[in-house]
């Protein structure tokens, strides 16, 4: 075998990294392998500055260096509209629309009974706490439209019932630019639910 | 905007890599932030070391940890033949393959007017210096099947004349597996041309 020892163990963990499989993992091995030490090096700096510097926001729980993230320490933001997501990921993808002007909560996770994760390990308590103060008008709940996510939905829209604030949940329909024809029963019978008068 | 500053770092330099996009990488940076702090450092002083410690045999200019890599150090490879190829990477593919027993020689490349990259940008020298002591009954040139690829193979061949070695090609036709409706009219032509008796 050509393989060496670093370069096995290269491998061995770029594998590991979500969407590279074997293929992948070697292109990108003999690519950091043959670019200029600099650049490799740079690479392998900026993911432990990333990983060593991130915590999370001590308010919504996403992403942050400092103690609050930059959303949340934003005075701009409207503070009475939280838009509840699963993972810090969501918030990245909802800041992608440029539209959205509330502020965020992250739960870190669903409720899967199946892995055995309960309400109790998500970051809730952190959510009634920024209820306590009547300043937040409407909770969204934008988990995803699983089974892990509408189920942590349908559990928070019950726990929010004793407090006055408006609870909505994102529209699940047929996505836009996407052909009816392909589209599964689930989310088709949800598109019709959720039609509106034009 | 809710990316860090460390975390765009980490992004920026991701996209650098092959075959990753915007997506993929963001994909990438969210699972290593998440990740248990070793594994991320673990990935980074992975990169780092195989960098640093990977260097080009000083025979066959494939990637070695040492002076000489681990084929020109085994003393049951059959050093009368030898496989010339680009790119340490098409080491690893015939080494895949698990039936060559001959050895390699990496040129780093192929002749490329347009990118200014003559013959003597390759390591040519090196493989030149291999046939001095006659050892060597077969020069394969394995460059890529393409217009670089095969200029620098005619190169080759027309060089290696004045050496007492027998000089073949790889051959070029219609991949195993595939279609012949899709082949274009150039692999068409070469396996006809290549065509054997069975």
């Amino acid at each position: 075998m050509a393989e060496t020892h670093s370069l096995s163990n290269l491998l061995e963990k770029l594998v590991n990294l979500p969407g590279i499989g074997r293929k992948s993992a070697q292109r990108i091995a003999f690519y950091l392998l043959k670019a200029p030490q600099s650049e490799s090096i740079f690479l392998a700096k900026a993911i432990e500055t990333a990983r060593c510097k991130t915590k999370f926001c001590s308010n919504c729980f996403s992403f942050t260096e400092d103690e609050l993230c930059s959303i949340c320490k934003d005075t701009k933001r409207d503070r009475g509209l939280i838009c509840v997501v699963e993972q810090p990921d969501d918030v990245f993808a909802f800041e992608r629309i440029g539209e959205y002007r509330g502020v965020y909560h992250v739960l870190h996770g669903a409720v899967s009974p199946l892995d055995d994760l309960g309400p109790n390990k998500l970051k809730i308590r952190g959510l009634l706490e920024r209820l306590k103060n009547n300043e937040v008008k409407e909770v969204i709940l934008a988990t995803n439209p699983t089974t892990e996510g509408e189920a942590t939905a349908m559990y928070l829209a019950k726990l929010l019932k004793s407090y006055e604030v408006k609870v909505t949940r994102i529209a699940r329909g047929v996505p836009v630019g996407s052909d009816l024809e392909y589209a599964d029963e689930v989310t088709l019978l949800r598109a019709l639910e959720g039609r509106r008068e034009i």
